[in-house]
Protein backbone atom coordinates (compact mmCIF):
# COMPACT_ATOMS: atom_id res chain seq x y z
CA UNK A 1 0.00 0.00 0.00
CA UNK A 2 2.84 2.13 0.03
CA UNK A 3 2.49 3.42 -3.40
CA UNK A 4 -0.54 5.10 -2.95
CA UNK A 5 0.95 7.48 -0.65
CA UNK A 6 0.42 11.43 -1.09
CA UNK A 7 3.30 13.24 -0.87
CA UNK A 8 4.66 14.24 2.32
CA UNK A 9 2.98 11.45 4.38
CA UNK A 10 4.65 8.32 5.93
CA UNK A 11 4.44 5.40 7.18
CA UNK A 12 5.35 2.92 10.60
CA UNK A 13 7.92 1.20 8.96
CA UNK A 14 7.99 -2.28 10.38
CA UNK A 15 5.32 -1.85 12.16
CA UNK A 16 4.70 -5.35 14.22
CA UNK A 17 1.36 -7.08 14.08
CA UNK A 18 -1.09 -5.34 16.88
CA UNK A 19 -0.75 -7.83 19.79
CA UNK A 20 -3.41 -6.00 22.14
CA UNK A 21 -7.09 -7.54 23.32
CA UNK A 22 -9.51 -8.36 20.22
CA UNK A 23 -12.14 -6.14 20.32
CA UNK A 24 -15.95 -7.44 20.19
CA UNK A 25 -17.98 -5.90 17.69
CA UNK A 26 -21.98 -5.33 19.68
CA UNK A 27 -23.50 -4.96 16.42
CA UNK A 28 -22.99 -2.54 13.53
CA UNK A 29 -24.02 0.57 11.92
CA UNK A 30 -26.80 0.92 9.02
CA UNK A 31 -26.73 3.98 7.07
CA UNK A 32 -27.70 5.78 3.57
CA UNK A 33 -23.98 5.61 2.58
CA UNK A 34 -21.28 3.74 0.82
CA UNK A 35 -17.87 4.23 -0.60
CA UNK A 36 -19.48 6.73 -3.42
CA UNK A 37 -21.40 8.85 -1.66
CA UNK A 38 -20.09 9.01 2.37
CA UNK A 39 -20.15 12.65 3.87
CA UNK A 40 -16.76 13.80 4.47
CA UNK A 41 -18.26 14.59 8.48
CA UNK A 42 -20.86 14.19 10.48
CA UNK A 43 -21.85 18.57 10.05
CA UNK A 44 -22.08 17.14 5.98
CA UNK A 45 -24.13 13.92 7.01
CA UNK A 46 -26.11 16.32 9.12
CA UNK A 47 -26.62 18.41 6.45
CA UNK A 48 -28.19 15.61 4.04
CA UNK A 49 -31.04 15.03 6.35
CA UNK A 50 -31.20 11.12 6.58
CA UNK A 51 -31.21 9.33 9.36
CA UNK A 52 -29.35 5.97 10.33
CA UNK A 53 -29.63 3.38 12.57
CA UNK A 54 -27.85 1.27 15.27
CA UNK A 55 -28.62 -2.68 14.96
CA UNK A 56 -27.07 -4.33 18.43
CA UNK A 57 -26.50 -8.05 18.40
CA UNK A 58 -29.98 -8.72 20.39
CA UNK A 59 -27.40 -10.42 22.97
CA UNK A 60 -26.53 -7.17 24.06
CA UNK A 61 -30.61 -5.33 24.37
CA UNK A 62 -30.60 -5.48 28.03
CA UNK A 63 -27.55 -3.29 27.89
CA UNK A 64 -29.57 -0.47 26.53
CA UNK A 65 -31.74 -0.03 29.72
CA UNK A 66 -31.63 3.52 30.82
CA UNK A 67 -31.40 5.47 27.63
CA UNK A 68 -33.83 7.62 26.37
CA UNK A 69 -35.49 9.29 23.03
CA UNK A 70 -33.63 12.90 22.77
CA UNK A 71 -30.35 11.85 24.53
CA UNK A 72 -26.85 12.22 22.79
CA UNK A 73 -24.87 9.25 22.76
CA UNK A 74 -21.06 8.78 21.60
CA UNK A 75 -20.90 6.12 19.37
CA UNK A 76 -17.13 4.18 18.66
CA UNK A 77 -17.26 2.38 15.19
CA UNK A 78 -14.33 0.49 13.51
CA UNK A 79 -13.30 1.62 10.04
CA UNK A 80 -13.08 -1.36 8.19
CA UNK A 81 -11.30 -0.40 5.63
CA UNK A 82 -8.58 2.46 6.92
CA UNK A 83 -5.06 2.06 6.89
CA UNK A 84 -3.06 1.01 10.28
CA UNK A 85 0.04 2.34 9.47
CA UNK A 86 0.14 6.05 8.61
CA UNK A 87 1.68 8.66 10.93
CA UNK A 88 1.28 11.63 8.94
CA UNK A 89 -1.48 12.40 6.37
CA UNK A 90 -2.19 14.53 3.82
CA UNK A 91 -6.11 14.85 3.64
CA UNK A 92 -7.24 16.92 0.76
CA UNK A 93 -9.21 19.08 2.78
CA UNK A 94 -5.97 20.21 4.71
CA UNK A 95 -3.41 22.56 3.71
CA UNK A 96 -0.39 20.42 4.86
CA UNK A 97 0.64 16.89 5.96
CA UNK A 98 -0.25 16.63 9.55
CA UNK A 99 0.15 13.96 12.16
CA UNK A 100 -2.95 10.95 12.23
CA UNK A 101 -2.96 12.02 15.88
CA UNK A 102 -3.82 15.51 15.10
CA UNK A 103 -6.36 14.61 12.55
CA UNK A 104 -10.05 12.84 12.70
CA UNK A 105 -8.60 10.80 9.49
CA UNK A 106 -10.64 7.00 9.62
CA UNK A 107 -6.48 5.97 9.07
CA UNK A 108 -4.94 5.63 12.32
CA UNK A 109 -2.97 3.07 14.63
CA UNK A 110 -6.63 1.46 15.82
CA UNK A 111 -9.77 2.71 12.85
CA UNK A 112 -11.79 3.53 15.49
CA UNK A 113 -13.71 6.55 15.01
CA UNK A 114 -16.27 8.57 16.68
CA UNK A 115 -18.97 10.56 16.45
CA UNK A 116 -21.75 11.98 18.88
CA UNK A 117 -25.39 11.68 18.13
CA UNK A 118 -28.66 12.10 19.03
CA UNK A 119 -30.85 9.19 19.57
CA UNK A 120 -34.26 9.57 17.92
CA UNK A 121 -35.96 6.59 18.05
CA UNK A 122 -35.33 3.49 20.67
CA UNK A 123 -36.06 -0.10 20.68
CA UNK A 124 -34.97 -2.30 23.18
CA UNK A 125 -36.32 -5.17 23.08
CA UNK A 126 -34.59 -5.69 19.23
CA UNK A 127 -31.87 -3.86 19.93
CA UNK A 128 -32.47 -0.87 17.56
CA UNK A 129 -31.24 2.47 17.76
CA UNK A 130 -32.77 5.30 15.30
CA UNK A 131 -30.20 8.27 15.16
CA UNK A 132 -30.14 11.58 13.79
CA UNK A 133 -27.23 11.31 11.43
CA UNK A 134 -23.69 9.04 11.00
CA UNK A 135 -20.99 9.92 8.85
CA UNK A 136 -20.01 5.94 7.95
CA UNK A 137 -20.84 3.21 5.27
CA UNK A 138 -23.77 1.09 6.05
CA UNK A 139 -22.38 -1.93 7.58
CA UNK A 140 -19.58 -0.84 9.59
CA UNK A 141 -19.21 -2.66 12.96
CA UNK A 142 -19.90 -1.13 15.82
CA UNK A 143 -17.63 -0.75 19.23
CA UNK A 144 -19.09 0.92 21.97
CA UNK A 145 -22.47 3.10 22.82
CA UNK A 146 -21.35 5.90 25.53
CA UNK A 147 -24.14 8.69 27.06
CA UNK A 148 -22.83 12.01 26.16
CA UNK A 149 -21.86 13.91 29.82
CA UNK A 150 -20.99 17.66 29.68
CA UNK A 151 -19.35 17.27 32.31
CA UNK A 152 -16.84 14.22 30.94
CA UNK A 153 -17.04 15.17 27.09
CA UNK A 154 -16.44 19.11 27.20
CA UNK A 155 -13.09 20.90 27.13
CA UNK A 156 -11.93 21.98 31.06
CA UNK A 157 -12.06 24.89 31.44
CA UNK A 158 -13.45 26.24 28.21
CA UNK A 159 -15.67 25.27 25.30
CA UNK A 160 -14.21 28.02 22.87
CA UNK A 161 -11.43 26.53 21.44
CA UNK B 1 -16.75 -13.75 38.60
CA UNK B 2 -20.50 -14.48 38.81
CA UNK B 3 -20.17 -14.68 42.49
CA UNK B 4 -19.18 -11.22 42.43
CA UNK B 5 -22.58 -9.35 41.17
CA UNK B 6 -24.37 -7.03 42.23
CA UNK B 7 -28.38 -7.19 43.21
CA UNK B 8 -29.99 -6.80 39.92
CA UNK B 9 -26.92 -6.80 38.00
CA UNK B 10 -27.01 -8.65 34.67
CA UNK B 11 -23.94 -10.85 32.91
CA UNK B 12 -23.98 -11.33 29.40
CA UNK B 13 -24.48 -15.73 29.21
CA UNK B 14 -22.63 -17.59 26.58
CA UNK B 15 -20.02 -14.56 25.63
CA UNK B 16 -18.22 -15.72 22.86
CA UNK B 17 -14.47 -15.01 23.17
CA UNK B 18 -13.95 -11.64 21.30
CA UNK B 19 -12.76 -12.28 17.73
CA UNK B 20 -13.02 -8.97 16.19
CA UNK B 21 -9.59 -6.88 15.09
CA UNK B 22 -6.46 -6.62 18.09
CA UNK B 23 -5.62 -3.26 19.27
CA UNK B 24 -2.34 -1.82 18.89
CA UNK B 25 -1.65 -0.13 22.04
CA UNK B 26 0.18 3.07 20.83
CA UNK B 27 1.78 3.89 24.17
CA UNK B 28 0.65 4.57 27.86
CA UNK B 29 -0.65 7.19 30.22
CA UNK B 30 0.99 8.16 33.94
CA UNK B 31 -1.24 9.35 36.00
CA UNK B 32 -0.46 9.81 39.93
CA UNK B 33 -3.49 7.12 40.25
CA UNK B 34 -3.25 3.30 41.89
CA UNK B 35 -6.55 1.19 42.35
CA UNK B 36 -6.91 3.14 45.92
CA UNK B 37 -6.95 6.65 44.99
CA UNK B 38 -8.17 6.78 41.41
CA UNK B 39 -10.97 9.50 41.16
CA UNK B 40 -14.35 7.78 40.30
CA UNK B 41 -14.40 10.83 36.98
CA UNK B 42 -12.79 13.04 35.47
CA UNK B 43 -14.42 16.44 37.31
CA UNK B 44 -12.87 14.38 40.42
CA UNK B 45 -9.58 13.98 38.71
CA UNK B 46 -9.35 18.02 37.74
CA UNK B 47 -10.60 18.68 41.09
CA UNK B 48 -7.31 16.88 42.64
CA UNK B 49 -5.02 19.30 40.26
CA UNK B 50 -2.53 16.74 39.55
CA UNK B 51 -1.18 16.54 36.16
CA UNK B 52 -0.80 13.39 33.99
CA UNK B 53 1.12 12.74 31.09
CA UNK B 54 1.03 10.45 27.85
CA UNK B 55 4.29 8.33 26.65
CA UNK B 56 3.75 7.31 23.45
CA UNK B 57 5.85 4.36 21.89
CA UNK B 58 8.28 6.63 20.24
CA UNK B 59 7.61 5.39 16.96
CA UNK B 60 4.48 6.86 17.07
CA UNK B 61 5.93 10.73 17.42
CA UNK B 62 5.89 11.57 14.22
CA UNK B 63 1.86 11.30 14.37
CA UNK B 64 1.95 14.09 16.84
CA UNK B 65 2.76 16.91 13.97
CA UNK B 66 0.39 19.41 14.13
CA UNK B 67 -1.12 19.40 17.92
CA UNK B 68 -0.49 22.79 20.11
CA UNK B 69 -0.23 23.37 23.90
CA UNK B 70 -3.53 24.49 25.07
CA UNK B 71 -5.47 22.41 22.85
CA UNK B 72 -8.27 20.07 23.72
CA UNK B 73 -7.60 16.09 22.95
CA UNK B 74 -9.66 12.81 23.63
CA UNK B 75 -7.70 10.31 24.57
CA UNK B 76 -9.30 6.81 24.46
CA UNK B 77 -7.82 4.17 26.58
CA UNK B 78 -7.77 0.32 27.54
CA UNK B 79 -9.32 -0.42 30.88
CA UNK B 80 -7.45 -3.88 31.46
CA UNK B 81 -8.74 -4.33 34.66
CA UNK B 82 -12.43 -4.05 34.16
CA UNK B 83 -15.10 -6.67 32.66
CA UNK B 84 -16.62 -7.37 29.63
CA UNK B 85 -19.56 -9.74 30.19
CA UNK B 86 -21.63 -7.17 32.60
CA UNK B 87 -24.78 -5.56 30.49
CA UNK B 88 -26.48 -4.45 33.22
CA UNK B 89 -24.88 -2.77 36.31
CA UNK B 90 -25.44 -1.31 40.21
CA UNK B 91 -22.89 1.07 40.45
CA UNK B 92 -22.75 2.62 43.82
CA UNK B 93 -23.88 6.18 42.66
CA UNK B 94 -26.70 5.43 40.88
CA UNK B 95 -30.12 4.17 42.23
CA UNK B 96 -31.29 1.50 40.28
CA UNK B 97 -29.39 -0.82 38.34
CA UNK B 98 -28.80 0.40 34.74
CA UNK B 99 -27.92 -0.86 31.00
CA UNK B 100 -24.26 -0.60 29.96
CA UNK B 101 -24.32 1.49 27.37
CA UNK B 102 -26.43 4.05 29.54
CA UNK B 103 -23.33 4.03 32.16
CA UNK B 104 -19.19 5.16 31.45
CA UNK B 105 -18.54 2.60 33.51
CA UNK B 106 -15.29 0.55 32.27
CA UNK B 107 -17.00 -2.57 32.24
CA UNK B 108 -18.31 -2.73 28.92
CA UNK B 109 -18.05 -5.53 25.98
CA UNK B 110 -14.78 -3.47 24.55
CA UNK B 111 -13.20 -1.79 27.76
CA UNK B 112 -12.19 1.08 25.90
CA UNK B 113 -12.86 4.33 28.16
CA UNK B 114 -12.03 7.99 27.29
CA UNK B 115 -11.25 11.63 28.08
CA UNK B 116 -11.44 14.85 26.36
CA UNK B 117 -8.02 16.86 28.29
CA UNK B 118 -6.17 19.53 27.73
CA UNK B 119 -2.39 19.45 26.34
CA UNK B 120 -0.08 21.22 28.77
CA UNK B 121 3.12 20.55 27.44
CA UNK B 122 3.87 18.96 24.36
CA UNK B 123 7.20 17.20 23.58
CA UNK B 124 6.89 15.63 19.96
CA UNK B 125 10.46 13.97 19.41
CA UNK B 126 10.34 11.92 22.72
CA UNK B 127 6.55 11.54 22.34
CA UNK B 128 5.50 13.12 25.48
CA UNK B 129 2.53 14.94 26.11
CA UNK B 130 1.25 16.71 29.32
CA UNK B 131 -2.47 16.90 30.19
CA UNK B 132 -4.36 18.45 32.39
CA UNK B 133 -5.87 15.31 34.53
CA UNK B 134 -6.75 11.85 33.90
CA UNK B 135 -9.26 9.23 35.59
CA UNK B 136 -7.14 6.14 35.14
CA UNK B 137 -4.43 4.30 36.78
CA UNK B 138 -1.22 4.74 35.95
CA UNK B 139 0.01 2.46 32.96
CA UNK B 140 -3.30 2.39 31.20
CA UNK B 141 -2.83 1.45 28.01
CA UNK B 142 -3.41 3.87 25.66
CA UNK B 143 -5.89 3.44 22.40
CA UNK B 144 -5.97 6.48 20.15
CA UNK B 145 -5.06 10.31 20.31
CA UNK B 146 -7.86 12.48 18.40
CA UNK B 147 -8.52 15.80 18.32
CA UNK B 148 -11.53 17.54 20.18
CA UNK B 149 -13.56 19.60 17.36
CA UNK B 150 -16.56 20.97 18.29
CA UNK B 151 -18.17 20.37 14.72
CA UNK B 152 -18.12 16.95 15.79
CA UNK B 153 -17.80 16.80 19.23
CA UNK B 154 -20.94 18.73 20.26
CA UNK B 155 -24.24 17.05 20.15
CA UNK B 156 -26.32 17.89 16.96
CA UNK B 157 -29.08 20.92 17.73
CA UNK B 158 -28.77 21.60 21.23
CA UNK B 159 -25.53 21.37 24.33
CA UNK B 160 -28.28 21.41 26.75
CA UNK B 161 -28.98 18.01 27.40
Amino acid sequence: MVGELRPGEMVLAGIAEPDGPRLHFIGSIRSPWGPEDCPKNIGRAREAGMGARVELDPAFAPALAGLTVGQPVILLYWMDRARRDLLVQAPRHVEAPRGTFALRSPNRPNTISQATVRITTLDPVQGVIGIDAIDCFDGTPLVDIKPWLETVDMPPDSAAD
